[in-house]
């Protein structure tokens, strides 16, 4: 089945897929055809073969397709009666096709398109190029084989999905290939085990991490580097446990909208618990734990938690994709005036984080504000003038900021208005990371109140806040954006004192202990290993100094120095290495 | 049936319980008795009636004891055949005494002894008292009523318990109750909520606290401490998940041990996970991750991290007994001759932690040496040699750190020996807190290794230690410890800024930044209350200073103080008072 395309290089990509088609069925002419959609920079064709298609078949079928592109092959379309069509995919034995034509039927359709290209033909609604001639064969490469199941469903066929990718010119492919090696190199569960940061058990299972001294270092130093700047802003943590009687969920609307994400936990007796999949709910039972009045708000909570949903485990990738997902999350308890302020926090603390990660530059951001789509305002639960002000509000402070933004219509929760922040990493991936969002809703489904000025009771307005997201996609993206060379307050070690020889260890420890007092994560490399591997060791886990003593040093309290980024820096003072590394990290 | 009694008041104690059998059969004559033994301070008795016994009746029931004691009655042992003794319970009617000795002959006895007193008979061990005039009826109170399932099981019939207590003298009975009054001045779900640390939640449920930030913040204080201290001995955080592939357990052998109080956790596939309830069997695989050389060692692991247990809803109680468990965790992996120095490091924690609390004090603690039952060295696993060097050197620390301890043979875990440190609170009751204890056994069942000097393979030792403990009981046992009123370095707040008057909030500001700035967690109070009020509000939540402030603190630069135990301390500069409060942590 075709989807529909917009642009001309995705027209060209789904071309492109019919002639992966029509090479597989010249090499094997028995081959069921699934579907071939476009996807990032390329497309894919799923198909079922007595034979199976190995890898090593990929690159004759990329020369198949080739060729076949040289042929100036043009591409046809014809209206079909949607009977005849199922018939003509029946004779052809094409069996995945006809179920797609008896689903398309069941949805009413009367007609079928089909393209034609050479002596093939695929049920399709294009568009496609005329010939094959506007594709540029030079900027094609077929990049893997995978298995998928028909219609993702693991109760159907298994199938076997081509991948490839094609661009323009040349070019775009060569950039597209160095950008496969650079993401090789950076790929987070790679460096993750050079710099030893966390690992994987058979036992425990998949995507359920383990965090060891480095990996928790750099988890912690991104937590307290967050919970400091909020606490500036009167955020205090709390503390909830992981596990709740299925009735928070039923009351806060999760129990159906999470449905199979949610872990189902047992004990010896009938109630039912499931493990949190967000935190949310249980935030609002601390607030409601006393009475509060508007002199009390904002009541701002934070907490670093794990929160739990069950991926399937086709889908789990080192961090990107975990079953066990550490949240930095925040809540804010605000009356309906208090919302600009709150926001305002929010963005702060945001744009001072990245600040410090050198991630919020121009070119490199932007900012979502979702807002209801003008004609379903009717669908957002919640007092119609909360939003308009929520939403005025949110557009205010994104220009007041000088925000590179976007108005995002029709892209709010049914709850409430919001802001995300998107981040382009150094291989060019765009991620939403950050984000603040307004909810109007689930204080009312909790009963949530606080005393007014005038000794009425009034629902207050909840805010939804992250900073870095969930910590372990947010580690994946940033191991990858830094090539694991973190900058100097996040590192886990931030500086390794080498002394040449063991003469100079006692030296070497005294500069430690300095560092250390200063405030600094410094080790000493005394392993019986020469000179020029322990720095090669220090410099492969990235360590941002190096700072090497011997004779001459211990003389005049020195260092020489070698950075990680720039080599060789000199001879300092044990206090000037100090005041450079404090200048650093302000 | 009767428990052999040793000591003369449980003698005493347990024939006041027959006596409470009497009284009840005169009120209720159709009584069916259940079991009467002594516990601590007194006794209990179950019993099933056709007229439920009510909270009212205990007073006749007491009553009518002290009548039955002043009768000087009897207490006459005779011995029958087992058979003839059914025979006469049956015809009573007492079918639960009745199934005891149905019990009593598959266990192969053959004769039974009974205790009369009057026209009462008792299947009875014994020892009693010869008659009544030994016990003093002025010393004793029958306390409460509760429900009681028969053998403890719930599928069996409920009785209703009766507890009373009883001394040697009506001055100890006194003690008692005055105790009483304390304990639950002191009970620390009352102050708990006094000084708003913790909620429950109907939604969430039993057993599954959540903290206030003002809780957290005690709890947080409470782990940095322990954390400071053993960053000193190289202890390093580690993360890790909180449910695993019970392949986990089976390895470790928890899953036969914890049974029942596991938590079963499930999501879509057929996968079982288990919520972990310890933490030693994931760290271990974090150990397993990479490959060790004796040089590597120590590895020293800390985590406080939540375990959760599927207690028994009837049995959970404040934060005593919760299902969510916010461990102390640490492990360290070392070799059989770094033991010594690992425990010493570890009893150097709990020493410098315990005496911050002023709990490590003569006569306020003891330490238990876990050693093997020499006669049942065979059932201990591991090499003897390690053993016998293991309790060696527990005990030579034991000795050589002059702690009060015993050698308590028996007592060691099958799989180590063990150092438990046991804490007398403010109402004298005794708590065992924290724990060394070494392990001879899960290294080898999860093959971890280390690469000793030779090059060959080794297993490494493996202690688990804790310092607090379970946060949340650790809680329960200080707030009632300390009534609330925490050590200085503890307190949520340590001191809250009091303006005389609105005019003076911008000093009083400058005051509380000033204290912030020395690090100190400080308040301003400038609700528009009356000092007096606002001194009153400050002491029910147990804060350790007040500080005032008008007119001339601001001319003179200083505070008029306020302690929480001293009262009024007079005008000070604020200076004087930072370093008073300095002085005061240290």
């Amino acid at each position: 089945m075709c989807s529909n395309q917009t642009n001309e290089i995705d027209v060209k990509r789904h071309s492109t897929a019919h002639v992966l088609a029509m090479a597989v069925l010249d090499l094997h002419p028995d081959a069921k055809l699934g579907i071939g959609p476009v996807i990032d920079d390329g497309f894919y064709y799923d198909f079922e073969t007595k034979e199976p298609i190995t890898e090593d078949e990929l690159k004759k079928i990329e020369k198949k397709m080739k060729k076949l592109i040289s042929q100036n092959i043009d591409f046809e379309k014809t209206e079909l009666d949607i009977d005849e069509a199922k018939e003509k995919f029946e004779n052809e034995n094409q069996k995945y096709k006809v179920e797609l034509i008896d689903d398309l039927k069941s949805e009413g359709e009367e007609t079928i398109s089909i393209y034609t290209s050479k002596d093939f033909s695929d049920l399709c609604r294009g568009p496609h190029v005329k010939n094959t001639k506007e594709i540029n064969a030079k900027a094609l490469k077929i990049t893997r084989l995978a298995g998928a199941y028909w219609k993702s469903d693991e109760d159907r066929e298994q199938l076997t999905r081509i991948y490839g990718v094609i661009f323009e010119t040349k070019e775009e492919l060569d950039e597209y290939n160095q950008r496969l090696i650079e993401a090789k190199k950076r790929d987070h569960r790679k460096i993750g085990k050079e710099l030893d940061l966390f690992t994987f058990s058979d036992l425990v299972g998949a995507g359920l991490p383990l965090f060891t001294p480095k990996g928790t270092l750099l988890r912690d130093t991104i937590v307290d580097k967050i919970q400091t700047l909020q606490a500036k802003h009167g955020y205090e943590k709390v503390t909830i446990p992981h596990i709740t009687k299925k009735e928070l969920y039923e009351t806060s609307g999760h129990w159906e909208k999470f449905g199979d994400e949610l872990f189902k936990v047992k004990g010896q007796t009938d109630q039912e618990f499931v493990m949190k999949p967000m935190n949310c709910p249980h935030h609002t039972q601390i607030y409601a734990s006393t009475q509060r009045s508007y002199r009390d708000l904002p009541v701002r909570y934070m907490e670093t938690t794990m929160v739990y949903r069950d991926e399937q485990a086709g889908e789990l990738l080192g961090l990107s994709r975990v079953r066990a997902i550490s949240q930095d999350d925040g809540h804010v308890f605000c009356t309906p005036q208090q919302i600009e302020s709150e926001v305002q926090n929010i963005v702060s603390v945001i744009r001072e984080f990245y600040t410090s990660l050198d991630m919020f530059t121009e070119g490199n951001y932007w900012v979502s504000v979702s807002v209801r789509d003008p004609k379903e305002v009717d669908k957002c639960l919640g007092n119609p003038k909360d939003w308009d002000l929520a939403e005025k509000t949110l557009e205010e402070i994104a220009k007041k900021e000088g925000f590179n933004y976007k108005i995002v219509e029709g892209e709010a929760a049914f709850y409430g208005p919001k802001l995300d922040f998107m981040f382009t990493d150094a291989l060019g991936r765009e991620w939403q990371l950050a984000t603040a969002q307004l909810d109007f809703v689930m204080p009312e489904r909790f009963g949530l109140e606080y005393t007014d000025e005038n000794g009425d009771k009034q629902t207050p307005v909840m805010i939804h806040r992250a900073i870095a997201g969930s910590l372990e996609r947010f580690l994946s993206v940033i191991i990858e954006h830094f090539a694991g060379a973190f900058p100097l307050w996040l590192s886990p070690v931030q500086a390794v004192v080498i002394p040449v020889s063991d003469k100079f260890d006692d030296y070497g420890k005294n500069v430690v202990e300095k560092l250390q007092q200063a405030g600094f994560r410094a080790e000493l490399d005394n392993d019986s290993e020469t000179l020029g591997k322990r720095i090669r060791v220090a410099q492969k886990v990235k360590t941002p100094y190096m700072l090497i003593v011997g004779e001459k040093e211990i003389t005049d309290n020195t260092v020489a120095v070698r950075s990680r980024d720039n080599g060789d820096e000199g001879v300092i003072s044990i206090d000037e290495m100090i005041a450079k590394m404090q200048e650093e990290i302000i």
